[in-house]
């Protein structure tokens, strides 16, 4: 196991009767907030009016970034930026998914700062501070309420990238499983896969002595494999949104990467293609992973991938490690198919001549030219996994 | 799953070379730091010279309350009360392992307090702060290191008593597996089979659909169980000391009883036989977990029993569920047994006598006439499973 440090303080406060604490926990940082949405679905289930109610009660004054759309934009970071500023905004509230805490956590600490918050996300500028900011959630997939990172699109240079900072740790995370429950069971699927994805990524690695957070990671799938075929035939099954809700700031806060040699490859390679084509994120991740592991699949990367299957899917040890291999990654295409997710790129809208143009950027836009993850990945390979997919 | 509040905000520094971070930690407080420790093991593995070593350097101001015994006692406790306050501390540093965190939970703050510090134990005060504290950890077993909890033994009146309070959360942990090399083979069953206890008090609920937390628990469970008898044959195994330890710490900082209705049972049970006979906690919870779950099981817990064999033990399903948890529980004590952990309590030196003396205190030092656990235990329930046991 590696050396490492852990440290996850944003409270979260989960279960159905939760927001009751939103004003103490902001009062703590200001009474002048600015919430931070998406477009319309927390109007229609009422939670805007709830959260306004609970805000005009107790004195706290709010602004409002509206309009946050999945694969959430630099151009609308920038305008809550310029919000936040000119209001003298004290604390910020995202009530949304992942797009939406993304969003306020580069608004907050690019409120900071005096330059460009794209500057921030390419790595030109380190962030000096932010404003504290929170979330309401409303949808179990990017785990973005329990962790420092973020993902932004910009749309002009065509690039979609992650980046994070202490100082994008959230205070804390309101977590009501019901608010998930009018999520439809397309994007219900996609947000187990992208539970599923941060899991796999932090636990296919090497030889690197962390039991414990493998059988944690495990434990993570399990709860993915169990609950999201029930959420997705039974919308308003409580136990089920609350286990894939909890599942899914596990899956990314830190825990699972502790002591381990984790790189991930599988979203760097999903980001190009929600980057060119404005595809739902965890669909593209679901489609990619069974081919990025038949691709990684070799005697290095047997035993791990086997092991995989015997512990996750319960698969009984077969002829070979090799077939035992083979048989993990059918069985992580069966159940995503089985969930509704299409099993290839063609089926969601790329050309064949996208593929060079993505693998070009994917390698382009990482710090080293190769994703140096379960195994090392240039751009050809990176070519023949999407050809793969394709 | 029930509602939750969760928050563990314990800055965990894990791996070989960590005491560097001791000095920018502590100066967050102060310079006049308390160190708590026990008798002269961590002189003799050369820790308590590094420590004073990277004080001087630093300029920080030391005091020392030195030999803190295994089931601690209030008696040190008042004596670094009036330590602390003489001189003024501003950081406590408890540098063992959960007997010695534990005093310093209650230094800490009883330091804040007038009253005697017994009377915030069996709750006459409420604590109204603490000195900041955190540790250097020597030893895997307690989770002293990541929660809010404390045992104290008050040798007077004869109580081993838990207590626990928002201002008892540990600041930061310095976590070396390496400082646990020296445990003896005894210590480091006892120190697993309590991470275990730990666990298992946890997870031994009824229809709490809180499945991502058993299946949480059972990760931890399978670590103990295959790096036990790995750190017990080779004490210098790292990857074996550090699966330990890390499991120590999320037994019980919180993660496996969010959600879930749990109320210990066997802990109380074993404080009475600690408390009287002064014996090693974690052999006392070994010795009873076993006869307690054979105690619980019937027609509503058998599920839960047998399915805690088929996860944890890979035990196959047999031609009854009833028959699949007795062969869990003789699964449990196999392993005990096999760590080299005594089977009954006359093993480790109890008498007949002392049984129902013990099954009186247990149930009398609670808030309630009974223990409201997995089972509900009154007075008669636990003298039958100390007889059990004996």
């Amino acid at each position: 196991m590696k050396d490492f440090i852990f440290d996850i303080s944003t409270k979260i406060f989960f279960g159905a009767d939760q927001l009751k604490n939103l004003p103490s926990e902001i009062k703590k940082y200001g009474t002048r907030v600015l919430i931070v949405y998406g477009q319309n679905s927390i109007k229609k289930i009422g939670l805007y009016d709830k959260i306004v109610k609970i805000f005009k009660e107790d004195n706290i004054d709010y602004f409002e970034l509206s309009g946050i759309v999945p694969n959430p934009r630099i151009d609308k970071v920038r305008e809550g930026v310029d919000l936040a500023k000119e209001n003298k905004i004290d604390f910020i509230l995202a009530v949304g998914g992942g797009s939406v805490i993304d969003t306020a956590k580069l608004v907050a600490v690019g409120a900071y700062s005096n330059c460009d918050p794209w500057e921030i996300v390419i790595g030109n500028e380190e962030p000096k501070g932010g404003i504290p900011f929170g979330s309401v959630l409303t949808l179990s997939a990017t785990g973005s309420e329990m962790d420092l990172g973020s993902v932004i699109t910009n749309e002009e240079t065509g690039q979609k990238l992650a980046w994070g900072s202490e100082y994008a740790r959230p205070k804390f995370a309101v977590m009501n499983p019901e608010l998930t429950f009018s999520v439809n069971s397309y994007h219900t699927a996609a947000g187990t896969a992208d539970i599923m994805s941060h899991t796999m990524e932090n636990y296919f690695t090497l030889n690197d002595g962390a039991f414990l957070q493998d059988r944690m990671a495990e434990a993570i799938l399990k709860t993915c494999i169990k609950y999201g075929p029930i959420a997705i035939a039974e919308p308003e099954n409580y136990e089920a949104r609350a286990n894939l809700m909890w599942a899914g700031s596990w899956a990314i806060n830190g825990l699972l990467d502790t002591g381990k040699n984790t790189a991930w490859s599988v979203h760097p390679m999903e980001h190009e293609l929600s980057a060119l084509r404005d595809i739902t994120h965890g669909v593209g991740l679901a489609i990619l992973t069974p081919y990025w592991l038949e691709y990684c699949l070799d005697e290095e990367t047997q035993g791990k991938i086997a092991e995989f299957g015997y512990n996750v899917f319960n698969l009984d040890r077969g002829k070979s490690i090799d077939e035992d291999a083979k048989n993990a990654i059918a069985e992580l295409r069966k159940f995503f198919t089985s969930v509704g997710i299409p099993e290839d790129l063609k089926d969601v809208g790329f050309k064949e001549v996208d593929l060079p143009v993505m693998a070009k950027n994917c390698v382009e836009n990482r710090e080293k030219p190769e994703i140096n993850g379960f195994k090392k990945l240039k751009e050809e390979d990176v070519l023949k996994i999407y050809k793969m997919a394709f």
